[in-house]
């Protein structure tokens, strides 16, 4: 079994262009993680997932602990190998979505007691509980639980809700089983307040991770805090780790964050953006659900080799989309997946060919432009 | 472009083995036609229709008449471009679905006018529009406008519907622009009464057709009469055109259509059955949905080489239906597709074998075993 371990092969700025190695394969950085949610990327067969150059994927430790089980998955030979994915994955603690989704949540020192949003059951995450879930589902990159910092918070608030995360964060390193070629990552937060910020990360490094993430962002602060306080965490991060920015995001906040030192993203965005008819472009967002669509034989876009581009009309993909078919859901996702990773891989070798501002200031300008004209 | 043509190549008993060539591509008979509805057989893309072993889709003209329009399909090319499907496409004529889904309904010599159940916009259909719209389709295959006798129906009454549709089948053929590898299939109606089966047949070779469709059956008759209307009907079809049994149908009555003489089959029930968490095995069907499946590590059917079959369990399959996910639909209606197409291929071998009564009482002995024990 291969080492986990996390190579710097280029820079640019505060940039880099990196290569993780995991027991189950590598992938290189900056990186895209389409997300699973419950074990399936919505509207994907794992190989168009692995066609559209995803190296790992993301699945959701809250919605899979409820169902089928993480038990279930362990006895089914774990996540992997349930959802028919052969490279790395990286699960999440649950924390996030017990305080989106869930029912009745009661939040204290120990971890927080929820009930299930599909039957009502009751469930209690603890940090030790976490892990034992993310080692049920053999992932390849566990997530320490923390409690995302409601946005707006005070600084005492944040302060609070960091510390609680930062001594359930040294619960999850305690309970944490290393094994040969998976990672425990920590996650930096403490709201919109730098020193808190500062803080956590020196707690994270004090308790030692394989990598990092930052969490706490995207929650409405908007792109220019989110940008100042990604660039304020990545500063002080560990170099040789890599950094993961969680549930980011739009094209132009990755191409940003990339730029303040992120190795590593997931968003829902491109999967459920894809189920509703919306494209990511070059040059924005295209809603091919607008009628302007109806008579275009052009395709979405001639610079993407993805299926929907390759072999469809802008006009057929917007009558799938009229007509409810799934094939819109599954062809528009498999474009909007192509397209992150088309990306990523853009980004990285303007890193590696030190031409990341060119590439950034090119990147807003084409965007922009908006879409082609109508016929 | 090559002509449309057909050739028998084996014979067991009344079933035939043969070779339809059209100017989009040929394929082999018996044959299957996955149905593409509006334009897409759903939940697949086309590559994967084609990897099912699919040589010809139908799609609907009724409604793509309605949504986008078939002058709309033309100028984007025609069907076949506009879905991505570079074989054979058969058009129904629209008029089944007229009296299955549309509104208020009126139906004279002339043809039926309706309003459409997505917008009550009115239309009218009559034989020559009917040619007109699957014209404009570019349809490889057109079908004749007909009525579809309702059942249970008296005498008098099947014989009036009947011989209106074989005026329609008149008005059709004159209004049909054969064109080099294009087709035209006549339809015999008829109701449950032998005599006029043999008289809509009479009319219908005298007008002289392509390929000859049974139509009205598998209506609530039952599975009986259905094999002995459809003897009674192939046992006068011309020997060297295809014959077609629309929308049929379940396995075992396409084994025992096959042995009456029948060369092409449609029906939804692969693709929605696969939508709906069911699929079909050689030992009948089985509904996933079920929780036996939770906890079942081995394949949905260790025979097959579809994608469901080869990368996951049922347990998993089970986890997709329940979570919702569009992954099942896809991984379900492939499934479905490549075990009809797999029956096709079977039943063309024991036919170039001559081993098709064997393959009948096989085929009924291992489907009433039903699907193998819960673990």
């Amino acid at each position: 079994m291969t080492g986990f371990s996390f190579t710097i092969e280029a820079r640019d700025g505060a940039a880099r262009a990196g290569r993780a190695r995991t027991g189950h394969g590598g992938f290189a950085t900056p990186a895209f993680m389409p997300v699973g949610t419950a074990g399936a990327v919505k509207a994907m067969t794992p190989d168009g997932v692995a066609a559209t150059g995803a190296g790992i994927v993301l699945a959701n430790t809250y919605h899979l602990m409820l169902r089928p089980g993480a038990e279930q998955v362990a006895r089914l030979g774990g996540l992997r190998r349930f959802m028919a994915w052969p490279g790395p994955v990286l699960t999440d603690s649950g924390g996030y979505q017990v305080m989106s989704l869930a029912k009745l949540r009661v939040l204290g020192e120990d971890g927080v007691e929820f009930q299930s949003h599909l039957d009502g059951a009751r469930h209690m995450l603890t940090p030790e509980r976490a892990i034992e879930i993310q080692h049920a589902l053999d992932s390849t990159i566990t997530m320490v639980l923390d409690e995302c910092t409601a946005f707006p918070a005070t600084e005492a608030e944040a302060a609070a809700s960091m510390r609680l995360s930062m001594r359930w964060a040294a619960r999850c390193k305690a309970a944490f089983a290393p094994r040969p070629g998976y990672a425990l990552f920590g996650i930096a937060q403490g709201g919109m307040y730098a020193d808190l910020r500062a803080e956590s990360v020196a707690a994270l490094t004090e308790i030692g991770f394989d990598g990092y993430a930052i969490g706490g962002l995207a929650v409405g602060e908007g792109p220019e805090l989110m940008r100042d306080m990604t660039a304020r965490t990545t500063a002080l991060l560990p170099e040789v780790a890599p950094r993961y920015l969680m549930g980011v995001g739009r094209p132009g906040d990755i191409v940003e964050a990339v730029a303040r030192g992120v190795d590593m993203f997931d968003c829902v965005l491109p999967t459920r953006s894809g189920r509703n008819g919306q494209a990511f472009t070059r040059r924005g967002t295209v809603n091919l659900r607008n009628a302007r669509h109806a008579d275009d034989p052009r395709p979405l876009d001639d610079a993407c080799a993805c299926p929907a581009c390759r072999g469809y009309s802008r006009a057929y993909l917007h009558h799938l989309i009229k007509a409810n078919e799934i094939l819109a859901s599954m062809l528009l996702t498999w474009h909007n997946l192509r397209w992150y990773q088309d990306l990523m891989r853009e980004l990285r070798a303007a890193i590696c060919d030190g031409r990341l501002a060119a590439y950034q200031a090119r990147f807003h300008e084409m965007e922009a432009q908006g879409d082609i004209a109508a016929l």
